[in-house]
């Protein structure tokens, strides 16, 4: 029985914090930690105590006070709200440098998201074997989608080449797009679209680098 | 003279579309746009115009009722205001296929963020010269930042290499760090650190698809 979330409106700052708490937690439930409180969960993942525990309360009464979480169920709670304790099968379009590194990061499937089809538009690639995957025509993409049941695409094309995939995308019919190239794209509303711009950071960086040099005037 | 932001206060939130209203406006001046309304704005970088006007209000009076936002003044105002208006000297560490992506990414050197080092410890790769830049091994890390004024590192490594590489970043004297190795990191609390954690995105999309399929039913 999948576990229900308090509520469905998980704050979407909450949701980006939870793959760092997935990610952190796995990592002490490997080291055979299995309960584990707020705070060093916390300190673990970089945020505040209370901030940890005004996120996790969407799951549910996983804290025992004074106790902690018990992480293997806390790891099933969140997972399965989220929708992610099962299998997401994914497509990738524009296999340069950034896709073979998304290609060959073995935490993708490790955590159910796996890539079972990679595409280019580039008659030098198709036909290629990149890490498993054989380079296919991005023309070819509904019947593959169809084929494997593909639900997300992953565009690492250039810039400018990132609506065309994008169409493909949506004409073969995925649910999301993981975006990757430096380019808005424009999609069905029905299409759940998610940016990874690399200047969000850089510019978080910067802001944070210079206030702190301003503090320590 | 810099623009001062209206707070220095200004949520991580904003600072993150920031970046993506940067993106767009830039687009649009290319394009020989003058001057833009919230709405056509927030509709090109998916967000509303409450949320465009919101954040934006940071930066200080640029809106002009009934006209708009005269978009180079915006741009210099959000760049000079995040300490984006200057060069940024970065050096990167793990030059893999992500760290190989990331060097040939052009709009890096475009934005102020400049890559002027590439270092990893595998021999084979030492030497060897990736997108105008020579592999350097790692440990000759702090005369590089030294001599160059390398104020970011950026960690392409696998997991399991992240901390080696923060440890020689933080020695060589680095301000702040961009991770994207799939691990936590300790660093002292003077060096600021962002995590690229592509879970992030495929949680919230997973999240959003499984949200959207209970909403048709």
């Amino acid at each position: 029985m999948p576990t229900e979330p308090k509520s469905k409106h998980i704050p979407r700052a909450t949701i980006q914090r939870l793959a760092t708490y997935v990610q952190v937690l796995e990592n002490f439930a490997r080291d055979g930690v299995e309960v584990i409180s707020s705070n060093p969960l916390a300190e673990a993942c970089g945020v505040n105590g209370s901030q940890v525990r005004k996120d996790l309360a969407y799951f549910g009464e996983f804290g025992i006070r004074g106790v902690g979480y018990h992480i293997t169920s806390l790891i099933a709670a969140i997972t399965s709200s989220l929708g992610v304790d099962r299998e997401w099968r994914m497509a990738l379009v524009g296999v340069g440098n950034l896709g073979k590194a998304i290609l060959n990061h073995g935490e993708f499937r490790a955590r159910g998201f796996n890539i079972v089809g990679a595409f280019d538009c580039d008659p030098f690639k198709i036909g290629e074997q990149v890490y498993g995957l054989e380079v296919t025509c991005t023309s070819d993409l509904k019947s593959a989608v169809d084929a494997k049941g593909i639900e997300i695409g992953i565009i690492t094309t250039p810039p400018e080449r990132a609506q065309r995939a994008a169409d493909h995308l949506v004409e073969a019919g995925v649910c999301g797009i993981l975006n990757f190239a430096g380019a808005r794209i424009h999609v069905p509303e029905k299409v759940v679209v998610e940016y990874v711009d690399f200047f969000h950071y850089l510019y978080a960086l910067a802001f944070s680098i210079t206030g702190s040099e301003h503090r320590s005037k």
